[in-house]
């Protein structure tokens, strides 16, 4: 086999490799159906998660500091986890996601970048156990909710 | 009013403030549905992260050190998550949990406590980067899928 063969053949092969490694990287889905089934899961803890601080925040349940911090990290956690999901295979289906997040992804990634950022500076803002503290950190990583659906979610 | 009676009125009003404020601590779920929903969508995130962790672990996707990390993060905030959920009133239902959740509390509880305490374990071992110490943590917190479902789900 000649020298240029040769390095065609690698050079493919890298090719090859490079980019069935990005697929993985890119997704762990593997049918549109579960990356679907997998943002809707992280998005209706993370409602259960603003519903309950919510509540202690305006006093219908009582504000517990250690029970708002252990709220505050999972929507931390999960703040930063439904993103991956919106694959680019998952646009249509059982979704209320629209197409807008497709055609104009820097946008949408902005957001839910600022969105898990929000959330991590409200789990540090509920460390310090102080309403004051935690109220404005809650106010600006919810809004995040609303913001977003108004552009991107049905 | 009677002094015996005053006494008696405050210890009732603080009695009954101490059991809503406990039955609060309890549940943030206003129907059972909610609480099994709950625990569903988390065990469902959960098993993504086991099953892209051990797709890495095993070379069915390449090991990516940064999206490990990721996973396990997301594992140790979701692992400690879905106990909550298995609130009293949640038994029956579209379940697959069975009664000796409820029947043997104590020993479901240590089970998930060793859950959640091993998925913190494996989160540590991911920022060495290293398989060799990945590795057991993986192991030590997949089993406790296995360990728990034998005795506690349908």
């Amino acid at each position: 086999m000649g020298q240029i063969m040769k390095k065609t053949l690698l050079l493919a092969t890298a090719l090859v490799g490079a980019l069935s490694s990005q697929a993985n990287a890119q997704s762990m889905f593997e049918k549109p159906e579960d990356a679907i089934e997998y943002r809707k899961a992280t998005f209706q803890l993370i409602r259960y998660q603003i519903g309950d601080m919510g509540d202690m925040l305006k006093g219908k349940v009582p504000f517990d500091a250690k029970r708002f911090q252990q709220r505050a990290d999972s929507a931390a956690a999960l703040s930063s986890m439904p993103w991956e999901a919106f694959t680019a295979d998952s646009q249509k289906g059982d979704t209320g996601a629209l197409p807008a997040i497709w055609s104009d992804r820097a946008t949408f990634d902005k957001k839910a970048e600022q969105f898990a950022k929000y959330a991590k500076a409200l789990a540090v803002a509920a460390q310090s156990g102080d309403k004051k503290e935690i109220g404005p950190a809650f106010r600006n990583w919810a809004k995040g909710c609303k913001d977003c659906h108004k552009s991107f979610k049905d």
